[in-house]
Parts: structure tokens; C-alpha cells; sequence
């Protein structure tokens, strides 16, 4: 089984998505996810053009990555410089990657039209670039800039820069076809000239301009490509990148290739989930493997098939996927994930337990209602530890106000909240100002109870986010609200869903809160 | 140039999409639209299955279509019933439409399985159906339903299926991957056996549920099918089916194909965004050719390139789909970028005026604060508006204050705004209340101002997001708020930054009436 490596550029092609802006924080969280999940290469950023990559690399530096190399990307070098002179080179360096990958021009015309500089300077840049970095960077990739379309208009040429990126050092020619234009049989085609003219991996590096990338990175690999770029969620610039979470299930499941363990892919699903929630993003439905609709099945007659027999609708068995078959029955599926979890949260619990099948209900529940536990697994955590009477109160609300008041344009509002609440029947009555409504509830919270239990003092809202979902033919449009808090060694998700956005902030609040208290 | 006819099925399996409920009358509406966009043939449902369908067709028979061919969908007769007896083959023929198209078993294991009859049984009944329909039908199509899985389990069983139909009169014989799990080189290699081995015209029927539809759609053709079915957007139940909305500009553009006139491709996006619309469902931004990041770019050096020669980053003139070029404002966007905007909006100004500096000046500080205009070009057009003096104020605020309180647990917190402010110096005070601080301050100052300006009663706030920014050393964290207005015909976006999350939506939902008031 030959292997196929996963390059990920979620924070770096897939941050340049219209609607997405990572902070570095966002960054680092993305990273140790995909570190856990176990792709080959993460693409952390362009830190000699972007000033915030820089500032990731310098943080990244501090994380032990534990399957993932960490890769920064950047471009040859500039041809006004030497390239030990280029302040971008020496960016690039001082993120201290095990892997660099450097973009290069290979159509004839860019490099007149964009880069305008002679076809020569151009291989030298290339080839400076490569050979320079090569004596500093373990490992050095070349990413072809519109290889496709660059090998169609002047293949003489577009093999010349392939040539020189390879006698250079480079480690993989990576093949991209940059505007996503290139259709399947192309791909085909001429990767396997390449695999065949060059004795050195190749790779490709997909768009979906024309909604093929993710045929077109399986297209290249069953030619010979060795070496998968692409996002999760296929996020990116205009129609995006190769999603890879399409790709690596199509890899492992239909073209057999060893790419990740059969455990990893089981937790494609949750990697899918985590990177839409960091985004700010709705989930597709449809998306393919991991959509809530992907494995989800109407129609009378159609149903009963697939019950007993799966293989008559379903292309591959959901649960290889970390997703789950979806029909008008309760299904076991559901049960054998709330037990995973149970597992992963190293909770001591009877698996057999019906206690397991009420959670499965409730959850079903509390998703229908807009809950989700993606993002929140404290909140999870704690529905868990409810159910099997793990948990316990830790104060008592008598009531709390909010008044924000702006007087004039110009002015920042103030914002005031008053609580009262008993803790073993102590009553407590305290009042604290905020940047906002939620702001002032959780400084008024946190005071009146830092007192009970000191331990609360550590802890920080790290971040907050909210999201209106659609409402339903007749029903009010329901507010979720995301919370990440962190103490000195950990951080943690809650969630909550109302109509009304200081209701769902506060159930995401106390939820924090216990989560902590709980813990100890 | 060969020509390749499109089969839309949206009225029928797209309709089996989860979230997707269409009325008689919408699907009226999606008809008239697809007729004049002039697909081949449109799939109206299964008159036999669904009494919903069976309606659309009773009223369906009053239109008369220009381009398109209505397709009744049905299946091969019950084993237990001559064909002539069959109730649901006589409402397919009750439907009246010019093409009916019948779906078979081809799989050995589903004829074993789902159908329970004896091979032998299921080719009668596929030979049975198709040459009493073609005596009553001009055209018959055969859905050969899951034709690739069957191909690879028992080749020759599944050819016999396709010999049935062909000799039963069959006009075109179907393949479809029922379950969406066929690679592309498999495809391709399927569709070039049986296109050798029998002499029909071969369609192809691909659903998405490994991302590859449309590619696969394309890859059939270019190995000889002639018949391409999908529906519009990709709609469809689990992941859907093949996207037409990217098969019939990838078959027309890049695979050279004759299905649609040059003409009708420039009406492909108004196409997919009706459906969309009819569909209650969100635009989906990178949705390829047409969606609205399709042709957006960021990143300077990237924008001036693509300004002079559109070439070097887009895989097609957006023109030709009715789409266009935007060019995003972002933290790397210069003057050029500016000057595209304003030609965008519409706005008569000079490029070269000075003020154009000011703004990318303005802009550079407004983003350093936090601010970003992606998905708030509203509140840009009103930051270029007031740079150019095109602005004017419509209210000055006294002040506002607003009240959330909560008195128990369990209880959903009130929020009440009061708000006083002036127009031309006439004083208004009123108050509101809402589901959050926010919500109550929208209405408020609603309420206050539709008064003078009837024309606010049309704006509706649809989505409204939150999202913490990251503090930076020894400063405060701040909040930015994007929030979705929209009226009878436009949407737009509006954006706040601040400390204070009040403060943020305060300046969002000011933008948001701004804009609409300035636009008259």
C-alpha cells in the first residue's frame, strides 16, 4: 500500500477565505487539533508577507507538535536581492520550521505578466531559493504556481522550472493548479508525464473552481502523485481548496492508500466540526462524508434497505467516518459515539448503562433545539455528568439586572449588572461594571462567587461568540452562544441556545463555571 | 462539436434534499425558469409515487414550454401485476409529458435484496415496462440505478439490464451511481466499455456523496455519454447530486461541448440564485462559477496582476456566467483595490483625487482596530460616502438605555430599550423591548425612526454575529459585530468595532439604516 502524505493549508491558502479571519489564537487552537488528528504537513502561514503568521510562528514555536511537521510557506526569492539579503527569506527562517515549501512561477506568461522578469532570472530565483534554503530547512517543498495551465501554454518551459526546483534540493513538486480551472482528464494526464519524465515525488495542489478539486487531487494521486494539498472544509480564496475531508476518506476508503489510521479517520467528522466552529461558520448539510444529511435517509422502502442491508444506500459505513446513519428510528449508532466520548472524557461510567440511552435522547433533543456540542464539549461534559448524578449545584440564583446606558454619539455606553445569589444558603449580593451586558453579568458572577471558591480567580473568557440560527415557519429566530474559557493549564468550551442572547450567554457562563468548580 | 443534452432533475431528487420542501407552486416557478433557461428535459417528480407530484402535473399540462421537454419519473412495474395494471405506471402516463423516464435494478445484489425477485424477473419487468411505455411515450430513458456498483459486482448481469432496455425501445440508457461512491477513473472507464459495447446514446446520473459528481459527470462525457443529469446547486438527498449549476459551464467552457447557447450561460447565476431563493436556503459564497467569492481576490500584489490581466488568476471570464470580478478590501489592499470598489458602487468620483489616499489611509487604521469590511461593504460604501461628503445624518441620539433582568433561574431574561433622540429637531422618545439588549435597541430606535422614514419598515435585521478580537498587550479585547439587513429586493452588510459589545452592534445597526436611508 503505497503512502500518501497530507499536506493541510487550512491557515494559510484556507485563511484566505472571504468571510474567515483567524486570530493567532484561532491559529494555534487549529493547529494542535490537526496535530491530534495527524495530517503530515500543517501549513502554519506566509510569515515574511503577514505580519500576524509571524507572530504564529513565534507562539507555534512553543507547542511540541506530536504527528505533524509544522511548514511555513513563502515565495522565491525578490530579484532586486541576493537571496541571503531577501528580509522575507529571512522571515521565513526565523519561524525555525522543519519544512518550508516555496511558490514559484511556472507559466511563461506570469513570469512576464506578473513577475516581469526574464525567463532565466526566473529559474534562478528558483533555483537560488531553493538550494539556499535547502542548506538550512530538513525538508523543502517546491509548490508549482499554475502548473496545469503553465504545462498546456509552454511545457518546454514549465518542465525547465520543475528541473531547476529539483537539481535544486527540492524535496516534493508539488503541482497546483492555481486557478482551478483544470479539468480531470488533464490532471491525469499530465501528472503521469511527470511521475514519468522526474524521479522525485510530485504533489497536487487543487482549487475548486470548477468543482472538481477533490476528483482532481484523487485523479492525481491514482496517476502517481504522492503528496495531497488542500483545506478542511475545502475553505480558501474564491471557490476554495481541495477539501481534505473528502480527500482523505476517498484516499484511505476507495483508493486504498495508507494516508491516516483507521482510528484518525473515525475522527474526521469532529476535525470538520472544530474548523467550521473556529470559523464562525454554518455547517453544509450536504458536505460530503461528515454533512448532518450525508448518511441521512428518507423514503419508505428505501429505509427499510438500508436497515438491514446498508450497503444498498450508503456508499461507505458512516461510523468509518465518525458519522452515523440518520432515519426515522432510534438508532445504536448514535449510543456507541456517547459512549466514545465517555471514554475520551475518561469518565467512570457503566457503558450498558440505559442512563446512555437517555443522553442519546437528550442530545437529540438539545441539538433540535440549536445545542451544539462541537466547540462545547464542556457543556457536553457536564449533560453527561448530570444524567449519571456526577454533578452538583454550586450556588443558587436569586436574580441579576443589566443597564447599559449611552447618553450621547461618541460616548461608549456603561454597562452595570447587579447579582444576587445564595451559596449554601449564604447569600451574596454584588454589582460590577463590563464592556458590555455579558461582560458585567460574568464580572458580577465571578466576584460574588471568588469569595466561596477562590479557585475561580484563575480562570478567563477567552473568547465569545454568537450566531443567529434560521428560524423555523413560526417560531422565533434562536441566539447561540459560543464561550472559550481557560485557567493556567486548560481551556474549555460551553454553549448556549435561547431566544433571547443574554439567556444563552448566561446558560454558556454557569456552564464554564461548574465545568471548573467540577474539576476541582 | 458534439451536443450533450442536460437532464435537470431538481423537481425530483433534489426535491429529496433535507432541508427542502417545495410547494406545486414553487416548483411551477422552477420550471418556467428552467424552460427558459432552456435545459433539455425537466424531470417534474414520480406522478406514481407522490400525490404532490401527480398535482404539479395536472397543472403542469396548462404550460406550454419554449425549450425544455417535461420527464415524468417512474419505476419498472410491480412483479405482482401486468404492466397494464400497474396503478403507478398509469399515472405516469395519466401525466402526459412528452419523455418518462423508468428506473431498474442493475445490481444483482439489490434485484436479491431490495426488489426480491429472481434476475430473470427483473429483466421482464425492465423489458415489460420500457416497450409498453415507448408504445404510448415519444421518448423513454432507463435510470439504470446503481449501475456502477453492479458493474463491478456481476458485469454481466448488469449488461443484460442495459441490453433489456435497449431492446424494449429505450432512447437512452442512464448509468447512475446511486450512492455516489464511484472514483473518477472508474467512471470514466465504465462509461468507455459500454459506450463500445452498445450502440445507444449513454447518460450519466452521479450523485455526490465523495465529492466528485461533477467532475464525474464531466469524466463520463469525455469517455461518451451524451445525456448529463443533475439538478441545480447540487441539490439532492445526503449530499446531493451532480451541481448543473458547474457541469454546463465545465462541459460547455472547458470540455468545448454544445448544451447551452452563450447567452443562456450568462443567465446560469440568476438560475442558481432563484433556486436558491425558492429554496429558502442561503447562498453558499463559494459555490463555483457563481457564488459571490467565486471571482473575489485579496492581496495586493495578486490584485494588480489580476486587474491588468484577469487571466493570470481566473480560470474563466466571470462574464460568461453572469458572475464578476470583486476585488475584497483587506489588510493587504491598496489604491487599486479602493478605486475598484468605488466603480463597484457605482459612485461618481474621481480616481485619481487625493481623497482616494485618504481612504486607504482611513481604511489601514480602521482594520488595525479590528474593523473588516468582507462582509460589510454597506458600511465601506459609507465610509467613502462621508470621505467624499455624500453622507448625511438622518437622527442625532440624545441616549438610550436599555434594561436585561432576570429573576430566577429557569426564567428567560426581559430586555426592554428606551431611546431619545432628534430628526431636523424634532424630539422622539420611545421604548422597545427585544430578545437581548441588542434586538430591544434595533427595535427602539426602529420604532423611533420609522416615523420620519417610512421606508425602514421594509428592513429586517436577518443575521447578526459576534466575535471577540484577541487583546493585544496592555490593551482591552474588543468586539466586532457583522450584522445581514435586508429589504424586499437587497441585502447588505454593516459592521461595528468597540470594547463594548453594545457599542459595536450600536454602530452596525446605525450603518445598516444609514445605508438603506442613503439608497433611498
Amino acid at each position: 500500500m503505497r503512502k500518501i502524505e497530507i499536506y493541510d493549508t487550512t491557515l494559510r491558502d484556507g485563511a484566505q477565505s472571504e468571510d474567515i479571519s483567524f486570530s493567532v489564537e484561532d491559529k494555534l487552537r487549529i493547529l494542535a487539533k490537526l496535530d491530534k488528528f495527524g495530517v503530515h504537513y500543517i501549513e502554519g502561514g506566509w510569515p515574511g508577507a503577514n505580519p500576524k503568521d509571524a507572530d504564529f510562528f513565534r507562539q507555534a514555536k512553543k507547542l511540541k507538535l506530536n504527528n505533524s511537521k509544522l511548514s511555513a510557506f513563502g515565495a522565491t526569492h525578490r530579484a532586486s536581492l541576493p537571496v541571503s539579503k531577501d528580509p522575507s527569506i529571512k522571515e521565513l527562517l526565523s519561524a525555525r520550521t522543519p519544512v518550508v515549501t516555496i511558490v514559484g512561477k511556472t507559466w511563461d506568461f506570469h513570469v512576464r505578466e506578473a513577475l516581469r522578469v526574464s525567463q532565466q532570472t526566473n529559474l534562478d530565483l528558483i533555483s537560488n531559493t531553493i538550494s539556499y534554503l535547502k542548506k538550512r530547512v530538513p525538508q523543502v517543498f517546491f509548490d508549482a504556481e499554475h502548473f496545469f495551465d503553465g504545462y498546456k501554454a509552454n511545457p518546454e518551459y514549465a518542465l525547465k522550472t520543475l528541473k531547476a526546483a529539483s537539481s535544486a534540493g527540492a524535496d516534493c513538486l508539488v503541482l497546483c493548479d492555481t486557478n482551478g480551472g483544470t479539468m480531470p482528464g488533464e490532471i491525469g494526464e499530465t501528472v503521469r508525464e511527470i511521475v514519468r519524465i522526474l524521479d522525485i515525488p510530485v504533489g497536487i495542489h487543487a482549487h475548486n473552481d470548477s468543482e472538481c478539486a477533490v476528483a482532481n487531487s484523487l485523479v492525481a494521486v491514482e496517476s502517481g502523485a504522492s503528496q495531497v494539498q488542500g483545506t478542511i472544509n475545502g475553505l480558501g480564496e474564491r471557490c476554495g481548496n481541495a477539501n481534505l475531508i473528502s480527500v482523505i476518506p476517498g484516499l484511505k476508503l476507495k483508493l486504498k492508500k495508507n494516508c491516516v489510521t483507521d482510528n484518525k479517520l473515525r475522527k474526521i467528522k469532529e476535525v470538520s466540526r472544530f474548523v467550521t466552529e473556529i470559523s464562525n461558520l454554518r455547517h453544509f448539510k450536504r458536505q460530503p462524508y461528515v454533512g448532518d444529511s450525508a448518511f441521512a435517509h428518507k423514503g419508505g422502502i428505501h429505509v427499510s434497505a438500508v436497515v438491514r442491508h446498508p450497503e444498498t444506500y450508503e456508499h461507505i459505513r458512516p461510523e468509518r467516518v465518525g458519522n452515523y446513519q440518520r432515519v426515522l428510528v432510534s438508532d445504536l449508532s448514535g449510543r456507541s459515539n456517547i459512549i466514545r466520548k465517555i471514554k475520551d472524557f475518561k469518565l467512570k461510567i457503566d457503558p450498558d448503562s440505559p442512563k446512555v440511552f437517555q443522553i442519546v435522547r437528550e442530545l437529540k433533543e438539545l441539538e433540535n433545539q440549536g445545542f451544539q456540542f462541537e466547540g462545547a464539549e464542556a457543556s457536553f461534559e457536564l449533560l453527561i455528568k448530570k444524567t449519571f448524578g456526577l454533578h452538583r449545584r454550586f450556588f443558587d440564583l436569586t436574580g441579576f439586572r443589566v443597564i447599559d446606558e449611552k447618553r450621547k454619539e461618541g460616548e461608549t455606553p456603561s454597562s452595570e449588572a447587579t447579582i444576587m445569589l445564595t451559596v449554601d444558603g449564604k447569600p451574596e449580593h454584588t454589582a460590577a461594571t463590563g464592556n458590555g451586558p455579558v461582560n458585567a453579568i460574568d464580572n458580577a458572577l465571578r466576584k460574588a462567587l471568588e469569595k466561596f471558591y477562590p479557585q475561580l480567580k484563575d480562570v478567563k473568557l477567552l473568547d465569545y461568540k454568537v450566531r443567529v440560527l434560521t428560524a423555523g415557519v413560526g417560531t422565533k429566530a434562536k441566539v447561540r452562544v459560543l464561550i472559550e474559557s481557560g485557567d493556567k493549564t486548560h481551556k474549555w468550551g460551553t454553549v448556549g441556545v435561547s431566544e433571547n442572547i443574554i439567556e444563552a450567554s448566561w446558560q454558556a457562563l454557569v456552564d464554564s463555571i461548574e465545568y471548573k468548580l467540577l474539576r476541582g
